[in-house]
């Protein structure tokens, strides 16, 4: 079949080569005779495979000695309980920025946490969050401010962390955008992030948190549990093995490739090329503010939504896969990690300037 | 390099023709271009693969329809929280049958849910957990009784459910058993499974709830929640794709195969010739009663310690692996899983016959 080109939000394209490693060794993974899916979580196949992944993300991210890397279940979901379960303490009184869906789905699930009080401190609704929050100064200290790095509906993204939030204990969701481009570790108490986007196959979810955060006293039910977790390098049940495999491999590779900095260089080629065109296009155009803008999910409309459809609908025809928004929003969005090739981004430009073209340049 | 038997208690030995099923269409999955790993959970291509997997799994079981499906993330261990965050009610009076180490676990993680008073109604304690315990007439209504159907570790099985569970509402955990006999899926309110030992991979847990149970104005956390995992079809966050797609392979061979009377007629073929031979060896030895044995899970010991290691090193290098009892009971363990060949058991018993004349038939 013809070369199709998937720009999907999440599960999105991996690494072609990463693809078809995993191909060639699923068999007998290091000639174990057994394949990755069958080794035992307790052998050294997979102590090795796991070590490995942990110390190519330490590099990647320059993740300092005192913060440990867990490879968790449950998606930024589950993180949104398990934030405040394991980091609302003294007060239980807890920030938040509201910058767009997932932000405010991280505000629900705290809600839904016992004892926790949570303060919106920002809010980019009044926009309808096509910028990002304007974050004030804040008054009080609170037990941790949760800050969504890259917003994947709304497509805008923090290249600079707001100023007012220094002395703040930051918790940053980077699902969608970590190791798209450099990020202090250092500047957050916990970083966590899904790895259908960014980083690997659905079913495993990163959480990097500075060790002294954690209480060995709080009595939580394991699963639920940082500390717990951290004193049992992630496997205190049996972990999704595939998963941390495939992404160890996608670490490798972004190593081979030269790391983050140059993820983050070809990520804004690949994002100017087509916000420029979208900006000079009469047909299409992007709603986000010029200095909020993702690198990672481009949303874009033709402000008309029959006319969105068809687009999605021809665009797919011709390879171009998976562009349609999301439901909440409508409209179309470019996701563009890391693995998302930048001829693909040329292609989906051709194709909107012959598209712009058969529909006569006008809305 | 040689046929190698895996007799890991999981993650487990998969179906031969699943895995190379899983190599030959990773790179493209049903023709779309994409990998399994990289389609989008909202796309038909993951719909349609989920629906088959669920179907299938409903006719395996005999699922009635008033009974949820649901696919998660988490392993037994999370469920040892969401069954008594979810299933208790009114007076949060919760029953366990201890019947060894994971069922133990289940019942300090039940305790760490805040309000929930455990009580152990019968223990397997006094026999070391060769037994499995004598449950007594309960007096009092719990809102559920915890069960472990199998006890992978200690190798004991309720072939049968005791008869004094009856009028309970019951909670099998079935991880190390499911599909490897025939249960009745209406003798419980709540079945579950991590996948990664009689289904698939590991990162994915089957759990089989009876609708009526899910109370929807509880107040819990999304993932953490029956009620709202069921409403979303198991899709509410990115669920974990690959390791659905496998299980939905493993059906479908599980189906072909015949079901679940096939492979409990062959499970138990494969127990007894073991067992027999176990049972007539002088040299190894089966340490649990005969009418609790397990069909999948078979510890036996030398009785000396050291022995024991030799055997086990001895048979890795003739390609007979993972047979290291658990690290709480030592010993040797043989996981005799449904996609575990019966020549394999066979292999197992030639090995163990020259190795008992090599050391001369005496401990």
């Amino acid at each position: 079949m013809a070369q199709i080109y998937n720009f999907s939000a999440g599960p999105a394209v991996l690494p072609v080569s990463v693809v078809h490693q995993v191909q060639s060794e699923l068999v007998s993974y290091k000639n174990s005779g057994m394949s990755i899916m069958e080794i035992s979580h307790r052998s050294s196949l997979y102590t090795d495979m796991e070590a490995e992944a942990e110390e190519n993300l330490r590099k990647l991210m320059r993740i300092p000695a005192e913060y440990d890397v867990l490879f968790l279940q449950g998606g930024g979901t589950l993180q949104f309980a398990m934030v405040p379960l394991n980091l609302a303490k003294g007060n239980n009184q807890v920030g938040y920025i509201d910058s767009g869906h997932w932000a405010q789905r991280a505000i629900e699930e705290a809600q839904l946490v016992p004892k926790i009080k949570t303060d919106v401190v920002a809010s980019a609704a009044s926009t309808n969050y096509t910028t990002l929050p304007e974050v004030p100064k804040l008054k009080k200290q609170y037990d941790y401010i949760h800050l969504t790095l890259n917003n994947t509906i709304e497509g805008t993204m923090y290249r600079k962390l707001p100023e007012n939030l220094k002395h703040q204990l930051l918790v940053g969701d980077m699902s969608s955008n970590i190791m798209a481009q450099r990020y202090n570790v250092e500047d957050f108490g916990l970083i966590y992030a899904g790895a259908q986007k960014n980083i690997g196959p659905a079913g495993m979810t990163v959480v990097i948190v500075k060790h002294e955060l954690l209480d060995d006293k709080l009595e939580l039910p394991a699963m639920l549990s940082y500390v717990k977790q951290a004193a049992k390098h992630s496997a205190l049940n049996t972990p999704p093995v595939f998963a941390i495999y495939v992404a160890g491999l996608v670490f490798k590779w972004l190593l081979e490739q030269g790391g983050v900095e140059e993820m983050q260089k070809r990520n804004e080629k690949k994002a100017e090329l087509l916000y420029n065109y979208l900006d000079s296009s009469s047909l299409f155009n992007a709603p986000v503010t010029k200095d909020a803008r993702s690198l990672t999910n481009i949303p874009f409309v033709t402000g008309n939504a029959e006319l969105d459809q068809r687009f999605i609908a021809d665009a797919q025809e011709s390879g171009l896969v998976n562009l349609k928004g999301h439901r909440s929003v409508g409209g179309m969005r470019a996701s563009l990690y890391n693995a998302f090739p930048f001829e693909g981004v040329q292609k989906l430009i051709e194709f909107m300037e012959r598209f712009e073209q058969s529909v006569g340049g006008n809305r």
